[in-house]
C-alpha cells in the first residue's frame, strides 16, 4: 500500500541527534545529552518507590486525572514560586511527560498550519522539529553572547504576521551554551506583550549553573499571561521517568490540558510519586549542589583538554552551566567531514547544521557534551577529535 | 493578553468522561472507565520494581530510545504474532506512553487540516476528540450488533476523498459493547485495502472477554500494510502506568517514531521495564483469568441487577467482554435529564451523546461501567437509577 503522510511529517527527518545515539555504538558519546547517571538520586529513589508500592500502589498504578497529581502540583507550585521566581497567580501548573511534551502541547493548542515560531538560531533539535511536525513555519532570530539578538527579533516581530509564539532557552542555550542576560529577557518579554505574541520560556538546564550568579526567568516579569515556562526534572532527578511541568497562564493551561488528554492522557503516576515524595523528603537543594559539583568538574575537564590540545583549530565560550560546548572549527576544516571522522576514528559529536532552521546552511559549528562520557572518555574524545583535526 | 488558539483546538471540549471523572467526588462511578483495582497484579509488580531499583536503576531513570526498550519490543513481537494474531514479519512493534498516543501519533502522522477520519458511531470520546484536535473531519459510520455497518462504510470510503483512516474497537466496542464479526473484519479490511484507506484497529479490551469465541484481528488479514493495530497494557497490568504498543506496517512505525520523538521522546522507562519483566516472569494467561473472573462476576452483576430493578426503562444487549453496557433509556425518559439526575441523585453515568461525531444529535443511550464501582456501588447505583427513572 502507498501511504499518503501528513505534508507536516512527511518532509520531517528523524532528530539526528537521537540516530547518531542509536547508533553511536562504542563511540564515546560527546554526542548525547544525557546527564551523568551519577547524579541521579538513585538509593533516594529506591526507598521512596519502595515505599510507595506498599503504602499506595492503587493510587500509582490506577488512571489520573490529565493536569497531574494534585498534590504534586501544589508543591510545584510553591517551588515555582519560591524557587524559581516563575509563577503569579494567574497561572496554573500542568505536569508533562518531559518538558519535550510541553512544546507539543503548546503547538497542538496553537499552531495552524503555516503559522510561525520564531526560535533563536541554533536552538534544540527536539523542539524545532515539534513545530515543523505540528505545521509550523521556523523563523531564526541569532544568538548573540548575552542571548537572542533582540533587534533581529523585533525584525522578526515586525514581519511575521502569523507568529504564535517566541521560543527561547534563556539558560545555557542548547547548543550555544550563552546565558540571557536580565535586560535582554526584560526587552523579549516587552516585544512579545507588544505585538501579542506568547513567549514559551523552557528551562531544562536551570539548576545546572556552576558559575556567574542566577538571573530571572522571563517569567518573572509576566504579569499579563504572555510567558508559557517549562520546567523538567530531567537533570535534576532523573529523564527516563519522564516528568516535566509547566507554568502557563490560566487560560493557556486548560487548553493544554485538552491536548494532553488527546495525547497521553495523563503522565504515569509512578512517575509524578516519585517526584512528589522526592520533593517531599529530600533537600532539593542539596542535591542541586551535588550535582552542580559533577558538572563543574566534568566541563573543565573538557574545556581543559580542548584548550590544552585543541586550541589551534577551534575557538569557543566556556557556559556557565548546561551540559554542552559549543565549538567553532577553523575554516579550513570541512564540519560536515570532520563530524563523520570523529564517527569513524570513535568518538562522536554533532554537527552544528542539525540545529538550525535550515540545516543545509553553511555552519561552522560542533556541539560538545560532558554529562554523558566518562571522565576517561572525555579525555580519550578530545584526544581523538585532535588527531581528526590533524588531517585537515 | 488575548490569545490566538489553534483552529482546531479553540473549538475542542475536554473529555466529557474526564471532567465527570474529576468532579464525580462521591458519586458512584458508573461513568468511569477504571480497571478493577483488585485486577491489578500488584505484587508482582512490587517485587518487580523493586528488583529493577536494585538490580539496573541507571537504565531504568537514563534516556531511552523512542521506539522502546528493544527486549520489551522483542518480547511484544512475539506476543503480537502469537497470541494476539496481530503481526507480520512487515511490521514494527513500537511502545506508546498508552494506546491514547497511538491515536495521536497516527494522526500526527497521517492528518492535514481537513482530512477524514472514518469511525464508528457511536465511538470512544478520547480517540475522536484526539482526532479532532489534529484537524480532522469525522464521518461516523453505525455500529450494529455484529461491529460497524460495512455497507454504510463502503459508502463513506466512496464519499470521503480525503479519507486517511478508519478507526474502529472490533473487540466489546467503547460504548456499544459489541463484538465484530470475522466476516466484517475480512470485508473492512478488503473494502480499505480497496480505497486505500488505514485501518487504525484499537483493542484495548481484547484480553477481557467473559463469553463468546476469540475472533482474530483485522490485522492478521494484513498481508500488504493496510491495518495499524493499537494494544494496551492498562486492562491487562494497570493503566496508571501508561504503557501501550502499536504493531505497524515498518514505513508507518518509522514515521510514528518521528511524531513520538516530538511528543514525550519515550516512555518511561521505569514502566517499560515493569511491563517486560512481568511479561517475562509471570503467567499472562493465568492473570487474565484472573481479570476475566472478576469482570465477568461484575458484569453478571449489574446486569442482573439492571434486569430487576430497571427493565421497565431500557434496553440492552449484555456485551462479550470490556468494561461497558450500553443502554438504551425508553423515548419517555429525556437522557440528558436523566444523567443530570442520576449526578444529583449520587450515581454518575456518561450521556450517549459523548460519543457521537455530532454531540448535538438526538440520542437515548448512557453508558454504564461495572469495572470501576464496588459490587456494593453497582448495587445501590442501579437503585439510584431506578429512583431517578421512576421521576419520568
Amino acid at each position: 500500500m502507498e501511504y499518503k503522510f501528513s505534508d507536516a511529517l512527511a518532509s520531517l527527518k528523524p532528530s539526528a541527534i537521537r540516530e547518531i545515539l542509536k547508533n553511536s555504538g562504542t563511540s564515546i558519546p560527546l554526542s548525547a545529552g544525557n546527564p551523568a547517571p551519577d547524579a541521579f538520586p538513585v538509593s533516594d529513589l529506591t526507598e521512596i518507590i519502595k515505599k510507595i508500592m506498599e503504602e499506595e500502589p492503587i493510587l500509582a498504578l490506577q488512571y489520573g486525572i490529565t493536569e497531574g497529581y494534585a498534590p504534586l502540583r501544589e508543591s510545584l507550585s510553591v517551588l515555582a514560586k519560591d524557587r524559581y521566581r516563575a509563577k503569579s497567580d494567574n497561572d496554573s501548573v500542568i505536569i508533562t511527560s518531559g518538558a519535550q511534551q510541553i512544546m507539543s502541547l503548546m503547538s497542538q493548542a496553537f499552531i495552524n498550519e503555516g503559522d510561525t515560531v520564531i526560535c533563536e538560531e541554533p536552538s534544540f533539535i527536539g523542539a524545532l522539529n515539534c513545530f515543523r511536525a505540528n505545521g509550523a513555519r521556523l523563523r531564526g532570530v541569532p544568538v548573540q553572547k548575552d542571548g537572542m539578538d533582540t533587534d533581529e527579533l523585533e525584525k522578526a516581530l515586525k514581519e511575521e504576521k502569523r507568529a504564535k509564539f517566541i521560543y527561547t532557552i534563556p539558560n545555557f542555550q542548547n547548543p550555544a551554551g550563552v546565558t540571557m542576560s536580565l535586560e535582554k529577557r526584560e526587552k523579549i518579554y516587552n516585544l512579545a506583550k507588544e505585538y501579542g505574541v506568547i513567549v514559551l520560556e523552557d528551562n531544562p538546564y536551570g539548576d545546572t549553573r556552576t558559575a556567574g550568579e542566577e538571573i530571572d526567568p522571563i517569567k518573572s516579569f509576566d504579569k499579563d499571561g504572555t510567558v508559557v515556562y517549562a520546567g523538567s526534572f530531567s537533570k535534576i532527578i532523573a529523564p527516563g521517568i519522564r516528568v516535566g511541568f509547566t507554568v502557563a497562564p490560566k487560560e493557556i493551561a486548560a487548553k493544554l490540558t485538552v491536548a494532553k488528554q488527546t495525547q497521553d492522557v495523563h503522565t504515569p503516576l509512578l512517575s509524578q510519586l516519585l517526584v512528589y515524595h522526592w520533593l517531599k523528603d529530600y533537600s532539593i537543594e542539596e542535591h542541586v549542589s551535588k550535582i552542580k559539583a559533577i558538572y563543574k568538574r566534568k566541563l573543565n575537564l573538557l574545556c581543559d583538554k580542548l584548550d590544552e590540545l585543541m586550541s589551534p583549530y577551534i575557538e569557543y565560550e566556556k557556559p556557565e552551566g548546561g551540559l554542552f560546548v559549543w565549538v567553532k572549527l577553523n575554516d579550513n576544516i570541512d564540519m560536515l567531514q570532520y563530524c563523520k571522522k570523529c564517527s569513524e576514528a570513535g568518538v562522536s559529536v554533532v554537527p552544528g547544521t542539525a540545529f538550525l532552521t535550515d540545516d543545509t546552511a553553511p555552519c561552522q559549528y560542533i556541539r560538545l557534551n560532558f554529562s554523558t562520557p566518562t571522565d576517561e572518555g572525555i579525555v580519550r574524545g578530545v584526544e581523538l577529535m585532535k588527531e581528526v583535526a590533524l588531517t585537515f
